[in-house]
Order: C-alpha cells, then sequence, then structure tokens
C-alpha cells in the first residue's frame, strides 16, 4: 500500500463509519486514472447535517472572540487530504473552492509537509528577518529556486509582500515613484523643497493627485489603496474613504462565445476606447492601469486574449504602467502558470502581482526604472515571509513533478465538456457557461446562485460562489478528471433539488 | 554543560578561531547574573572589517534580483544565537536593534524551535486557511492561549493580520464603519441607494470624506491609508497620493525632564488643545486618532502618562476613536507588556494594534459595536497568518517562564543609570537621554548619528537609529544586565572614536 499520505500524517479514522454515508458515483461515468495521492478518500463522506452539532458548537466558542459572521465552515485540518476538506462532525467534503482559490497542491500535501519540517523552515519561522535590513545568507537562493524561478516571462526580480492587498499597494507605489521621477526627469532629479514640505501635510506636489485606473467589477484588494481599485461589490466599499481614481468599463461577454463573436468583439473595442479616453482625459493623471486576467471576486468575467493586447498597446502609447494582478489566477489553474500567459503579449506586463496559490505575495518587475531611485521609498520591517516562499517553492517543485499545469489544462477540458453538457440538459441553471481553455477556472450564472452554493454541502461538496449570480470552480492544481466526475454528478444532484 | 541551545541548534563553530578577535570587557564592571542561554557567546567578535568579503559577495548576488539598497548586513541566522547576531564573514555582533525591533526572545531560542517542529505548526504550515472562511478547529483555542491571553486590559477580541501597515489599516476601517453606523443611528439602518451607488464611485457619501488624525513625526505605516497618518519623513510619503487628514502636534520635550517639568507640562497641554480644537474644526471629520506610546520611527518622542490620560479624556468627548499603536511599543520592551500600561488610564483605548515582536499582528478590541453589522465588511482571504499567531503564542509562553517583562524592566534601569553616567562623561555625545523607567526603550541624540551607527559595528554592536538624530536602543526582552555592561562600554568605545 503506497502510503505517502498516512504514513506521514497518521492520520485518524476521518469519520466514525458506523455513522457514515458514502457518496458512491456510478462506477462506469469514472474516468481511470492514477491518483496523485493514493490515500486521498475515493468519495465525499457525509456524517451528519452541515452543520453538525460539533461545528456548531466551535462556532459559538469562536464567536467570543473573532467575528464569525463569515464562517463557512470549521475545519479538521488534520483530517483533510488532497482535494477533500475535513469538517469536526466527521464530513469530508469534495473541496472546489480551496480556501478561495489559494490551496494549490492539495491539503497535506507531502512534499510540503517535508519542506515544513526542513531546518530552513525552523530557521525561518524562529528566526524571522526584516528582509530588507538583514536578509539571510540564502535569500537569493530562495528566490532564485522558488519565487523567481516562476517569475513570469520577461519579469526577474521580485519585490516580496505579505498578501494579496499589499502586493498590489506596493506596486501602485512603484508606479507613481516612477511616474513623478519621469515628469522630474529621471533618477538624479533631487526632490524640491516644495515636495518635502507638502508631502509632511499629504498634500500636492508632494502627495500628488495621481491615480491607478482599474476596472468596473475589478477585486485588487481591501486596504485603503487597494480598495480604491475594487469595484465588485458596495460592501467591500461602504464607509471607507476612497481616492478619486478612475473606473474603465470591463467588457460584458455573450455567451457562447463562438455564438457572439463580432459583438463580443464590439463590445471590447467599446471599452478599450473608453479605457484610452479615461487615461487621456481623467482628472487625477493615470499612473498604471491594473487589471485581472479574469475578474474572480467581481464575478468571473473574461475577456479575449485580443482585448489584453489591446490594453498593453493603450498603456505603452499613453505611458502608463500595465500592472496584471495574477492574484486569484496565477499559479497554474488557468492551466497556464500564469493567465496572462494565454495573451501572447509582445512586451511582458510592467508589473504582475500574486498571491493566494502562491502562500506569499509581491510584484514582479523586469524594467530596472521600477526600482525607486533612493532607499527606503519601497520597505517595510518584514517584507513578506521566509517562512511562505519555502513553502512556494515546495509548490514550485510539486508542480513540475507532477505536471499539474499540463493536469489542469486537461481536467479542465474534461470538466468543461462535461459542464457543457449539463448545460443542454438543465439551461436555466447553467447559463453563460465560461472559462473553456481556461483549465478549472470554470463559472457560470444561475439564478437561485445562493441556494446552490448552500445545497453543495449536502450533496458533499463544497463550492463557492463570485459576483451577483455566479457560481465559481477553484479546485486545486491536483484535481483530476476522477474528482470532475463526482462534481458533475454532484452539480446535476444540486439542480435537482432546486 | 547546560548545552540547551547547542544541542537542538547544532551550530557549526561561529567563526574561525584563528582570525577572531574576541571583544572582552572590564571584568569587574561585568554584571553577575545568570545568562537565560548559557550557550550565548560571552562577547561579540570581529573577524574581518566589516562589510567582509562574504558579505560583500552576497549582496552582489542578491542585488540582482532583490533591492538592497537598504541592506544592512546578510545574516547567517543558523549563526545567531540568543542577542548576538552573525554575518557571513565569522563576525558575531551583540544585537541591540533586532530586526528592527521585532525579535523578542533571541535567535534560535529553543522554546520557538519546538513550536516550529509542534505538529500544529506544520499542519498551519501547509493547510494556510482563510481565516474568516474556514478557521482551523483549534483556531479558538490559539488565540485564547496565545494573542488574547496576552490582551491589553479591557479588550477581548482581536481581528488578526499580517503586519502592523495592515493590522492599523483594518483598524481604521473599524472606525469609519463605527462613525457612519452612529452618524445612520445604528447598526439596523440598512445603506440607502446613494451611498451604494456612490461608493461604486468612490465618492461620497458612500465613500465619505472622513479621516483619521495622527501626530507630527508619527510612524503607523507604509500603505496608503497607514502612510496618510504618517508623518515621520519626506522620504516615506513622497510621489504616494494620501488622504487630507489632519495632524496634531506631538509633544516636544525637554530633558532631563525633572529640570523641565513646568515647561513640558505646558508644552503637553499646548498639543492637546490643538489636538482636540483640530478635532472640532477639521473639515474631513475625525473618526479615530491614532497615537504611538513612544514615537519610533519618529526619533523616540516620549510624552508623560498624563498626556496620553488627557488624549484618552479628549476622545472619548468628542466622540472620537482612541487607537493605540503598539507596534514597536508592545510586547514587553518598555518594561510593561503594552506601553499603555504605564499610563493608567480609565478607560482603555478603542483598539490596540501590535505586530513585530508578536510576530503576527491585528487589533484588539473590547466593544461588540466596533464589529461591522455585517459579515464580509471587514475580511480578506488570509486575515493573518496561525503560523505566526502560534509564533506569537511561544513568545508569550518564554515571557512567562523567564520573566522576562520583570527583566526588561530591571535591565533598562540598570542600562539607563549607566548612560547617565556616560551622558555626564560625554554631554556632547549622549544628548536627551530618555526612557527612564521605560525598560530597555531607551534612546539619545547625537550630533553625528550616522556615524555613531556606522562605527557600531566595529566595536561589535548592531545598533540602530531613529529620526534625525537619535541612536535607538531596541534590544530583545532577553538582554541582560551583562550585556547592557557590554553596550555602555561600546558606546564609549565609540564616543571615543568620533
Amino acid at each position: 500500500m503506497a502510503a505517502l499520505f498516512r504514513s506521514s500524517l497518521k492520520l485518524r479514522p476521518a469519520t466514525r463509519l458506523s455513522a457514515v454515508r458514502t457518496l458512491t458515483t456510478t462506477p462506469h461515468l469514472r474516468a481511470a486514472e492514477k491518483p496523485f495521492f493514493p490515500d486521498e478518500p475515493t468519495a465525499p463522506k457525509l456524517a451528519t447535517a452541515i452543520p453538525g452539532p460539533n461545528n456548531k458548537a466551535a462556532a459559538e466558542k469562536l464567536d467570543k472572540v473573532f467575528d464569525v459572521r463569515s464562517l463557512n465552515m470549521l475545519t479538521d485540518y488534520t483530517k483533510s487530504t488532497g482535494n477533500y476538506i475535513a469538517d469536526l462532525d466527521g464530513n469530508v467534503l469534495l473541496d472546489v473552492y480551496a480556501q478561495i482559490a489559494s490551496i494549490p497542491v492539495g491539503y497535506n500535501n507531502p512534499h510540503l509537509r517535508k519542506v515544513a519540517e526542513s531546518p530552513e523552515m525552523i530557521t525561518s519561522l524562529i528566526n524571522r528577518p526584516a528582509l530588507g535590513n538583514f536578509p539571510s545568507h540564502d535569500w537569493a537562493d530562495i528566490l532564485n529556486t522558488g519565487i523567481l524561478k516562476a517569475a513570469p516571462k520577461g519579469l526577474n526580480q521580485v519585490f516580496t509582500a505579505m498578501a494579496g492587498s499589499d502586493a498590489n499597494e506596493t506596486a501602485y507605489k512603484a508606479a507613481f515613484m516612477y511616474y513623478r521621477q519621469r515628469e522630474r526627469g529621471g533618477p538624479e532629479t533631487e526632490f524640491t523643497e516644495e515636495e518635502l514640505e507638502t508631502t509632511m501635510k499629504n498634500q500636492s506636489p508632494g502627495s500628488p493627485q495621481l491615480s491607478i485606473m482599474s476596472f468596473k467589477s475589478a477585486f485588487h484588494g481591501r486596504l485603503f489603496g487597494s480598495l480604491s481599485t475594487t469595484r465588485s461589490k458596495p460592501i467591500h466599499k461602504l464607509d471607507i474613504p476612497a481616492f478619486d481614481w478612475p473606473q474603465a468599463p470591463f467588457p460584458a461577454l455573450k455567451y457562447p462565445l463562438e455564438e457572439h463573436a463580432q459583438e463580443n468583439a464590439q463590445e471590447e473595442q467599446r471599452c478599450l476606447q473608453e479605457t484610452e479616453r479615461l487615461i487621456k482625459e481623467w482628472h487625477n493623471p493615470v499612473a498604471a492601469v491594473i487589471v485581472e486576467p479574469i475578474q474572480s471576486e467581481g464575478g468571473d468575467n473574461h475577456a479575449s486574449p485580443a482585448f489584453f493586447r489591446g490594453l498593453r498597446e493603450i498603456t505603452k502609447r499613453n505611458d502608463v504602467l500595465f500592472i496584471v494582478d495574477e492574484v486569484q489566477t496565477g499559479v497554474g489553474a488557468t492551466g497556464k502558470f500564469w493567465a496572462h500567459d494565454h495573451w501572447n503579449l509582445e512586451t511582458p506586463p510592467d508589473m504582475v502581482t500574486f498571491s493566494k496559490k502562491a502562500q506569499t505575495a509581491g510584484y514582479y518587475y523586469g524594467n530596472p526604472a521600477l526600482r525607486p531611485n533612493k532607499p527606503y521609498r519601497q520597505f517595510n520591517t518584514w517584507m513578506g515571509d521566509p517562512a511562505r516562499a519555502l513553502i512556494f517553492r515546495g509548490i514550485i517543485e510539486e508542480v513540475e513533478r507532477l505536471n499539474l499545469v499540463e493536469n489542469t489544462a486537461a481536467t479542465g477540458d474534461y470538466l468543461f465538456a462535461g459542464l457543457e453538457r449539463l448545460a443542454k440538459q438543465y439551461p436555466e441553471h447553467l447559463q453563460n457557461l465560461r472559462g473553456k481553455g481556461q483549465g478549472t477556472f470554470i463559472a457560470w450564472d444561475t439564478p437561485k446562485r445562493d441556494e446552490f452554493v448552500a445545497k453543495a454541502k449536502g450533496v458533499g461538496v463544497n463550492i463557492g460562489g463570485s459576483g451577483v449570480s455566479a457560481v465559481r470552480l477553484r479546485p486545486m492544481l491536483v484535481f483530476q478528471k476522477h474528482h470532475a466526475d463526482i462534481l458533475l454528478e454532484s452539480v446535476e444532484k444540486i439542480i435537482k433539488q432546486l
């Protein structure tokens, strides 16, 4: 028995077997394929109604000290394996939400366990460096064999950060400094007395009224700068002061794409034109445009590679930086390591931000002029966390060892075909199916979305939504065709209950 | 031999002994005291000029991919022990800067090593949760036995974050939501259509023009909201758009305090009056005032407990929230666990933010109304990192086991007395000595500050500055009297070289 997981995990029995209802699937439908993790459950297991008594009690306890109103489920990570997530009542669900799209190589991945037990990890955890001042002797190696090994084409440097929001905000800061440096005439030009004085009062010209342009329905984070570029839902933004920054329209494509090719092309053209107009005319000059390859939180909104190539051209033509936010799309989920690899850009983005599946964060860049002209302009105490950088290195190794990008592309195609069949069968419940050729980064609209998502646990699946009416699939990179079979059957079961 | 460190560390010999110059100290000056870490070096060791050849080569390599212009020294953390930091050339320095005040219990602390090797740590590292949605079964326990065990008096809840900047910014967000909720008439009042629409355009009333008040010379972080409250140095702020928020004057006290009691009280009174005037008159209404107990990055500026009590009264009287930023002062360094414990407040601060020595971050609060009225208003994917929360728990355990707050208070008094003697001897080089009774959180001004800090490594000490002319001491909580002796001798050696 190839007990790779079991031996290193010392798994307790996942559920009390007497009470367990294992959700079997129709055998002839199951794709035959070698599982990445031999000890993964073969199907979800339901032991109680969800949430069960243990989960309810634990939530009540946690609520005393920690806001649990956004709680989905208390999780027993020691009992979660591969694509399966366990709660505290013996329920084990197929997880296609994966910690809001942030788990890449499965729960309790044995290779990551080795990384977590390594001497480098121990020293990173107990001797946390101020990376800008006192990086460790092996920090260059950790970067070169990890974060930078995965760097997008054309970008060979990194500024490390903690999470998606500050990754984006530090990229914005780099963009503003670059913009003003160019206005000043280069890195050698000193700041004026007026700049030095006004910035201490938060006033222009020292604190200039420049802007970052984002797109309608975009999500780029929740801190003050990133939230000013987030345009997905009012609930994220209400009551929080924001910068007077512009938003461009994002294409609203019609599906199926092949039936609306001309309309969609026109729609994208309209959005590009409006984007360029806003860059030229917005009263607070635009230093950079930021865009997600697929708007995720905002409802899984796609645009074509031609649209993004057009955007790159516009930013070039108007001397505006082009930032691609790959926080949710990055690290393999779309069937390429970076989603913007689908675009065939002539010149790379100026900056690419990452987080989530990378388990660490930051922005990549290539142009040396994006390093601010003086030290301590882009700086903070920790500037990321080497412990999490080591985890990303382990993830990259696992992606290579198991060919997980290729797996995700192939599994995604298989899953998409299955969903297309279901969409024909249940057109009312599976509208605007999208993400074809984008790995497992697949979504559709459904009129009873919240009900759909809520009922999913009852058939053994943990699934998420995005935007107002979309079901978004965000399985891990270790999601295989036999998992897709279970998911497809589960989707049908849910639809039949609606 | 009580080889607690050596056995768990498997330390390689720290330096090539033949080349090493051990900096011995005058024996009769050394305080007799049981060292916390028997295997800590007894004195700094210098093997090369600093930076040595290995450090230079490593810096050159790192610079290719990572901006190293703020580099202080490449560090070999595997060879660093307790209060001593090692570089790549065999130099071992007494570290009184401690990763910008963020290492509390010594390099390679054996208890933290055990925490790092624990099953809870491994699972936290390889199964990173989205804490708001899928917290682990033991998250309440981890909080209650860790972060919340150390909670300031009167504050019993926490919102966890990644680092100081987002800890402060999420506290600001809570303050803005609280302010607007009160204006609306309570948590039950629904948002208006106008609010929902305008916030998507970053416009008032949905995105209101409210403000956070901070103080001149304050430092609260470097993201867009926190940077708008940072007022320490132009280099942090230049070229970055900022909110139109007010800054109040921070008292400029004269030293020695006992010789300027009346003047200083008047100065504090003046600042309090101006603070209240700004709260009443600033065109963007003030939702909260944030203050550091000791302005750290801004130059180690102190104010009296009476000043802070006055501030608490003003905020109460004007219905403005009072946020205490304990990112640098918290976790024992001032001889109390929280620096604001020195103030004897009648009512606790509304929020207290923490990071650095906690090795994780967030804000504490007590008033349940500071939880936003709906879920997902204060939220992000990770909301901190349980791995780092486990480290903080280990730090708290170590602080308790070794009585490190008491140690820091006593060592601080001892060190301060020694510095007072030096100040009498070298009044030109040790001006405005401050931090009496504040543990080891001690600083002074010196006309040749940068030169002083640069020369420190040559006598075996790693030391930092703050503001324009201050030398700031930020030793760890495991800094003992025998370390203070070495530091005092080193300070004198440096002064003699100036």
